[in-house]
Order: C-alpha cells, then sequence, then structure tokens
C-alpha cells in the first residue's frame, strides 16, 4: 500500500494558477472608464486624480477595519482574512472592495512570505506587487534620498540656514534588508567630498514621508505636509525644515505618481486599492487615506486592516488615521487564531500545534483586552478566527462558548483554504453589526490635551499600564514639543507587537506594569509625534539563508522561488 | 513704438503642447498588437518577450550611429539631431525608429537639462522619462543594492567564501547626486550591525548592472553574467562572484521587467525606444542590445547613439557593443557645432557666440581626428552641423568647403528649431551614404590581442597618443587579468570626454601626447575591463543651486520648473 500525501501548494503557485481578468474590466466593474486608469501591465493601474475629483459627488460605502489581538512573530493572517472578507461580502452580492498596504521588497528578500494574504485569499499578480509593483516606493527612496542630499549639499555650500551636521535627523533610505547601513560615516575623503558626519539608513516604509504620503488627501495637502519635515535643528536648535530648504515642490514632483492608488484584483476578482505601507511603531501602519477614501466612493463595503494587533494598527487608525481623513469606521473585525490564543496562554512556540484548553482559556486574556479597547472607542466588532489545520473542534468549542458568554459575535473563518467561501459566515456577521451598529465611534483623546495626557491616555485606555514612566530626556523634549507648538498633534506609539507592555516577552494581558518612554520624535509632516517606548529597528536585517538565496526567472519572464 | 521680444520656448514647454498619440497606436503603426505591450500609463509602453521573441523571424533594418566630436560642456546635442534624423526620415515616408538611452535622474535633480533632445526634436512624455519613466533604473538600484546587502550580510554570518571585507569592489548605488555618499564608513555600533568596512554609492548608471541590462541579449544572458560579476576578492586574493554567492537567479527576478525595452514617440509621433544608460567613460554608454535590436526588426531605419565623443562612445559602440550584439552600423552620423569647434580653435568658453574663423578653421582638427577614426573601422558617416542662432553664414561657408575638400558629405541641420523639418537634407544624406555604402565594418582589434595590446591600438589609432604608459599597479593588473582569464574581452576606456587626450585642458587635436593607465577594473558580467586614464566621478555631485529648488507640481499632477 502507498502512502499519497497531498502536497499543499505556495502561494505563489496558487497565485499563477489563478486567471485574472484585465484590470480595466475590474475598473469597469466598478464604474471607472478607461481614461480614469492609468495601466501598469495588464493588471495594475493607478487611478487617476481627475478620476479621483469625479468621485467626490458619491455618497461614502460602509468601512470595517480588520485588526487583531497581540500577534505572534507569523502573524494572525489579518491581511488573509481582509482578502477573504472582501470575496464574501461580493459572494454575498454585496458590493465591496479591499483597501490595504503594499509591501516592502526588503522583507520580501530577507524571510519567506509576502503581504498580499495567503492561499485563496490572495490579492494578484503577487510576484509583481511583492517586487516593484507601481514603483511607488521606489519613488519615497528617492524623494526620500534626494532629500538627504540637499541637505548635506546645503551644509556643504555655505551652510546659509545653520544647519548643525550633529543636529541632522533626516536618514537616508532604501527598500532592502541591510544592516550594515545602520550606523555609517558619510562625507569622509576630504574638502570636496562634503561634510563628515554620522548618519544611517532606514528602510524606506520607516521613512516620514511613507507616512506622510499614506496620511495626504490630494497633491497639495501632500506638498503642505511634506513641507513641514523637520530634517535638523540650527547651532541655536531651532528646527530647519524642508521649506527652509525650498525643496517641497521637488518633492512633491517626485511623488505625483506615487499618490495615486493602485488597483488590483483579487483571485476572486475583487477590486483591491494596494496603496502605501508604513511601519506600524514609528508611524500609523495603514494603507493611504486616498486609498480608503476612494474605495468607499467605489463600493458600498471597503475592509481595510491597520498593522500589527489593535494595541498598535488599531488605536492609530482610530486616533490618527480618521481624523487626518474625516472617517469613521461602521465596524471592526478582531482576528485571532487559537494557536496565538495558547501562546498568550503560556504555551512555547514549538507546541502552538498541541490541543491544550487551559493555555487557550487563559489566553483568551488578551483577547479580552483588545475587545475592551475597541469598546472604549465605541465602535461595533465582530472576533474572527482564522482557521489552521491544528485548531481542534473542542479549542473552537471553547472559543465560541466564552464569546457567546462575553455577548459578542465570533465567526469561525476559512478563507486560507476555501476564499471567499471561507468567510461568508463572518461576512453575515459583519452585515448585520452594521445594520444595527447605533454606537458613535469617538477617537480616546482630544487633540487639545497635552502630548503628556495622550500618551498617558493610551498606555492606560488601550494597554492597560498602571504608570507612564518619562525619561529625563522624554521629559525635557515634551516641554520643547509644546513650545515649537507641537503639542497639538496626535501621538503615534512606537513598542513591541507582541506584548500589550513595553516587554516582548510579557504575553496575554500583563497587569501593573510600567510603560516607559524614552524618546520622542517629532515627524511633524506626517503629523504626529512618535513616543518611542524602546528600541525600534527601522532597518532589519537579513537572515543566514536569505529568501533571494532560491529566488529564480525563466526565460519567459516567471517568478519562480518566491514564498 | 512698443519692442516685442518673442520669449523663446523652453523644452518642457513645447513637450507639454505637443498632441500624444496612445501608445498602442504608436505600436500598431509598428506592426505590433495590444497583447505585445505592457502599458505604463497612456503614453509609456514596454515590449513583451514573447512579441520580441516573435520578431526573430523578421530581417534587419538599416543601423544609424549618431556620435560627435569632442563636446563642450553643454554636449552637441546628439540626443536632439537622434530625433530630428528620426523624424526626418519618416517625413521622407521612410520607416525609422529611434533608439535611445534612458536618462538619470541624479543630474536632473542637480543641473538643468534633460536627455530626452530639445526643442522641437524631443521624445515624450519628457517630465516622465526624466523622472521615473518605467522604473527601469529604481529596479537596478534595488539588484545593486540587493547585492551589496548579501555580500555584507554573508560577511557578518560567518563568512564561509572567506571574503577580505577590505577587498569588497562591489560599491552600493543610487540613482541621486549625493557627494556625501562617494566616501563611508558602514556596519559601525558592535557586533549585531554588520562588519565596519570603507564602503562609498556611485549613481545607479555607474553600476556595473547598468551596463550588463545593456549588453544581454535575453533574460538567460543576463542571468549568466550577472552570476560572472566579480565582487570581492578572498583572502587568497582571488575573485569571488555573484555565482558564488547564488543570487544570480534574485538579481535576474528583480531585472525582469527592467530588460523589456520601453517604447514612447517623439514629438512627430516616430517610435522610439528609450533603454537603458550607461556612463560613457567606466562603461560603454550606449542604450540596450535588445532595444536596438527590437528596433531593427520592426523598421527599415534605426538611429541609434552613444555617449560623449566618437572617441569614447562611438569607439565603444564599434567594439564593444557591436560584438556583444552581432550588429554592424550601415552609417554613422558625426555631429559637430560651430561653437565646440572654435572652442577646440582657442577660443574661450564665453566667447563662442563670437564670429571667429580662424578659431572655427584650426578647431577643425578635432573634426578631422574624429573622421579618420571612423574611416579606420571602416564605416561611412555623414557630417551633421546641428545649428545654433549665433551660427554665422560665414562660419557655415568656411565649415561646408572644408567638408567639400576633403570629399565628406555634410548637412547643416536645424532640428531643434524645426524638428524633422530640419533634418530632411541629413536623412538625404544618410539615406545616400547607405545606398552607395560599400565598406565592411571592422572592430579595430581583435579580442584575441593581449589586454595591453588593446589599450595601445585604442589610444594610438583613436586618440592619436604617441605613448601610452602604465602605472606600477596597471602593470601588475595587466598580468593578474590576464591569469584570471579576463584577456579575452574588449576594453572599455575611462577617459575624459572633453578632450582627445586624457588631460580635458588639451582641446584641439593635440599631439606627441601619453596616455597614462592608472588602473583596470574587471566588469567580468558586463563582459570588459576598464582601464582608468584618470579619476572618474562617479557620484556626482549637486550644485549650489540645484535645479530642484525650481521644480514643483500643480494639484492636477502638471510639472513646472523641469529644464
Amino acid at each position: 500500500m502507498t502512502l499519497t500525501t497531498k502536497k499543499l501548494k505556495t502561494d505563489i503557485e496558487i497565485a499563477q494558477e489563478s486567471t485574472l481578468l484585465p484590470i480595466f474590466e475590474i475598473a469597469q466593474n466598478i464604474g471607472l472608464t478607461e481614461d480614469d486608469i492609468e495601466l501598469y501591465g495588464k493588471y495594475k493601474g493607478k487611478i487617476s486624480y481627475e478620476a479621483i475629483h469625479n468621485l467626490n459627488k458619491f455618497s461614502d460605502g460602509k468601512l470595517i477595519l480588520v485588526t487583531s489581538i497581540n500577534p505572534t512573530p507569523a502573524g494572525e493572517g489579518k491581511s488573509t482574512v481582509t482578502v477573504g472578507l472582501g470575496d464574501a461580502l461580493n459572494q454575498l452580492n454585496e458590493n465591496a472592495m479591499i483597501a490595504m498596504r503594499e509591501p516592502s521588497l526588503g522583507p520580501v528578500m530577507g524571510m519567506k512570505g509576502g503581504a498580499t494574504g495567503g492561499g485563496n485569499s490572495q490579492v494578484l499578480p503577487m510576484d509583481e506587487i511583492n517586487l516593484h509593483f507601481t514603483g511607488d516606493i521606489h519613488s519615497i527612496t528617492t524623494a526620500n534620498n534626494a532629500l538627504a542630499a540637499i541637505i548635506d549639499n546645503h551644509v556643504h555650500h555655505g551652510n546659509e540656514l545653520n544647519i548643525d551636521p550633529r543636529r541632522i535627523v533626516w536618514k537616508r533610505a532604501l527598500d532592502m534588508n541591510d544592516r550594515a547601513l545602520r550606523n555609517i560615516v558619510i562625507g569622509l575623503g576630504g574638502a570636496y567630498q562634503g561634510v563628515p558626519r554620522e548618519d544611517g539608513f532606514d528602510i524606506t516604509v520607516a521613512s516620514e514621508i511613507m507616512a506622510i504620503l499614506c496620511l495626504s488627501n490630494d497633491l497639495e495637502d501632500l506638498k503642505k505636509r511634506l513641507g513641514q519635515i523637520v530634517v535638523a535643528y540650527n547651532y541655536k536648535k531651532q528646527p530647519v525644515t524642508v521649506k527652509d530648504l525650498q525643496v517641497e515642490g521637488a518633492l512633491t514632483l517626485l511623488l505625483k505618481d506615487a499618490l495615486k492608488p493602485n488597483l488590483v484584483q483579487t483571485i476572486e476578482h475583487t477590486p483591491a486599492l494596494i496603496h502605501g505601507g508604513p511601519f506600524a511603531n514609528i508611524a500609523h501602519g495603514c494603507n493611504s487615506i486616498i486609498a480608503t477614501k476612494t474605495a468607499l466612493k467605489l463600493a458600498d463595503y471597503v475592509v481595510t486592516e491597520a498593522g500589527f494587533g489593535a494595541d498598535l494598527g488599531a488605536e492609530k487608525f482610530l486616533n490618527i488615521k480618521t481624523r487626518a481623513a474625516g472617517l469613521s469606521p461602521d465596524a471592526v473585525v478582531l482576528v485571532a487564531t487559537i494557536r496565538a490564543l495558547k501562546m498568550h496562554g503560556g504555551l512555547s512556540k514549538g507546541n502552538l500545534q498541541q490541543e491544550n484548553m487551559e493555555a487557550l482559556k487563559r489566553g483568551l486574556d488578551n483577547l479580552k483586552k483588545h475587545m475592551e479597547t475597541l469598546e472604549a472607542f465605541n465602535v461595533s466588532y465582530v472576533v474572527a478566527i482564522n482557521r489552521f489545520v491544528s485548531d481542534t473542534e473542542m479549542e473552537i468549542n471553547v472559543l465560541n462558548a466564552w464569546c457567546e458568554e462575553e455577548g459578542v459575535p465570533v465567526s469561525l473563518t476559512n478563507v486560507w483554504a476555501e476564499g471567499g467561501k471561507g468567510g461568508l459566515d463572518l461576512a453575515q456577521k459583519v452585515l448585520k453589526t452594521i445594520e444595527e451598529n447605533k454606537k458613535a465611534f469617538t477617537p480616546l483623546y482630544d487633540l487639545s490635551d497635552s502630548l503628556q495626557l495622550k500618551i498617558e491616555c493610551i498606555a492606560s485606555q488601550v494597554y492597560g499600564a498602571s504608570e507612564v514612566d518619562f525619561t529625563v530626556k522624554a521629559k525635557k523634549q515634551l516641554k520643547e514639543f509644546e513650545e515649537n507648538g507641537w503639542g497639538g498633534l496626535p501621538v503615534c506609539m512606537a513598542k513591541t507587537q507582541y506584548s500589550l507592555s513595553d516587554d516582548p516577552g510579557k504575553l496575554g494581558r500583563p497587569k501593573n506594569f510600567t510603560i516607559t518612554i524614552r524618546e520622542l520624535k517629532p515627524k511633524i509632516g506626517a503629523g504626529f509625534i512618535v513616543a518611542m517606548t524602546g528600541e525600534v529597528m527601522t532597518m532589519p536585517g537579513l537572515p543566514k539563508q536569505p529568501a533571494a538565496l532560491n529566488m529564480d526567472v525563466d526565460s519567459s519572464g516567471k517568478a519562480t522561488g518566491l514564498f
């Protein structure tokens, strides 16, 4: 007797076996004409500014935010659920679109795994989206580094603005995992080669320009925000901005196409806008406002996501993005996996495939805290269990029973394996939640609160911290920033995604802990103040065996070894 | 009485007032179907590999190379003549295409002036071509820096290949003028941040990957060449290649779309392939082989150009590109301006607008030398005078008389002001030259000659040098390179473009001079050995008032201040 094991298809195999519709057909289905779309190949298109302008006459659809509990390092499948939910809504004959972040190329070369969903819930063409896509991130890299060159050039050619080279805070950027560029010394080689100073590269998605692109409502807004970037301090310690350097026009020019949202499709031909992808720690972790707002004009339901767990992505979506965009969510989907809940309940990473009811029950504390957070924002939500093969019926029953006891709708989804079909129940529960929703969403803090108050509000109400500690440096900065007139901006917390606390080892629902604010960073162009609770890696490294070693392309241009 | 002066329109104003045809119409006119073109917006398209493959059944058109005398810093208008000649041939009802290099963004931010022709002889959309175009150069930047990250990552994670960090020769790259990145120290910050070493950034067009892309016949050839790049030496001083690092597949994948030639159009709707743009000193300065060969299949006449003067661009086109591509030119156009001839005759840069017959006559020596070079290659040519408003009738008559005496066809062109119409006479003379051409083009040296012999051949026959001096370092390298098996490669000379000698101050036709070869650089992937005759700037700087300060974009996305 021979035992045949069915080999699971990889994401790229599933993607390459899918049939794509020409993107102009997708565009036509949502009421756009051929003239509204600037094609990038047959299956990718940018929506023109004129088309976006013409959409203003339509009313907005309903906005659904997908977030999650504190994730495991592998992630909880938020993108997969986002795609699957969009597909499911369309299977129910609703008119739904998806708005997601675009992936960074750097991590693609390093670790296996893209950011375009998985299994049968993917956006396509996944290989191109994960590589250069429509060049948005390359344009941001270029704008970032043009600004860096302009700054050093200014210092080299007489330094009229009296920039202190020790206080240039604008870093260079590459869309690459390259640890050797984290800390560098530039300008070496003598008087004709610039002014020597310490510098470093961030990965492009950590650039303030990425955050700005995602928070701008149009080209004018983009230019205004770019002008407000603080790039350095002069010898009197006063901030020097892009406007002082007079290059906000040139930077906007470099980004004029990057700001247009990208239209692609899911495996099931659901239209998806994939646009912008800022970090969810030192930035706000959401796709562009312009994509979300465009989708809301084009569809009755828009499913979007925010990076990491609800303590980071959803908090920022609800406190930062909604305000910059003038939006309000109609429902939230809170994704959890049995695996992650067991991890939060104390099971070690290697044992997550084992059934363990006790760990699962203990881990529900983490889910509970995120539910409370969503309630604090006064939004309605559905819990979605993203199913894994290893989940047992007993475990699922425990979770269902707990949710019922809590009085919160829960849905078991199987979108990785089944596509939209695996999300039909979730879609129905989301529709019902929206229909019955009588809550009026409110951000957690007022912009007029002091920066310190805003930070304390997030730490206590979202993280459950008992205390917030500010270092001497942070205290000094709080004062300086208020004096600089930046006190009215929202706060963007940089914290580990693995824990509700600032210690990645504290899983579950930690209590009686202190959040330490080490340093603040002004991102005046983006329009928020970053509060750092620890070291955040803004330039990743490659592993010993990078994914790049497996990548190849055949003579016809077909990619292999990508995921 | 009011005096009205007619303000000359800028290039971008002329370009923006032009009417473009949808690029698929341009494609249809040359026999391509909609499926053959991957659109990038309405006016740019890449030709698919399948389409290129299907063209193999057609025979080649005639190939016309545009080169020039040693240029002034402002250039002699080779690109403008190339565009105007293509337009003129089509006005004569011939079936002509253009194949040109794509511009680098770095210099666009620095100095006014694009690389897409000028006046009424431009390729469009010029603003997009001069900015991100179809992303080719961004893809090359990415591949270049992915390789750099892989190298440092290899050294960081155990260094199995025993790479000597002091002998890593692969530099990082950005498409930016950024002097502060010329000489840097990377990997600082401790054991987790990589291995500290000296490094530097080149501008992307100086990357060997740019040269490789331009010399590859297809994806397989590209992958093979990428694998052969020498990135470093190990502690035994043996070369370490990309193949040793096993990332030639990943790099090819990153370049899979960049290798497809870009179809655009001139103001007069002549189809143009704009693809690849390597330096003409440390590289060979020609657009991609794949673009030239594709154009030859699609048109009866293809007008192409090579960077700088005939001593650099044409020499490399004729010794390097023709061999890698299996091509042979049917005619050469040698561009000169009255202004540059007067400069070669001793007139200072500030006085070039003044009529000066003596300087002009003396300057003809420079033209004469380049004519001799073309004769040494056994190619037929036409001299083209690219007219400037300041040229006087007397000056033009002197030049015409001289050419008549030399027995060489000469044509006064006015393509900047008149477009193709200003090049009709040149087009007719080129057609006649091709028709009457009985010469059999031959490269100047045999590949089996030693590297030293090849260098000496170019120095004496192309530059007119009386002697070649090799530094101790260069002599040692000649020996090592032959031992490494690299002796059979052609030589790529890195020399100033302003003089036939290696001293930019020696204008006209210098005699009895020595060329000094300071150093050799192996570009095994590109397939040539660079011979350095002096310092070559591979990362430009920005001027005190960069062009970026004038750039802007309005709320509809229309560029202003570009040129």
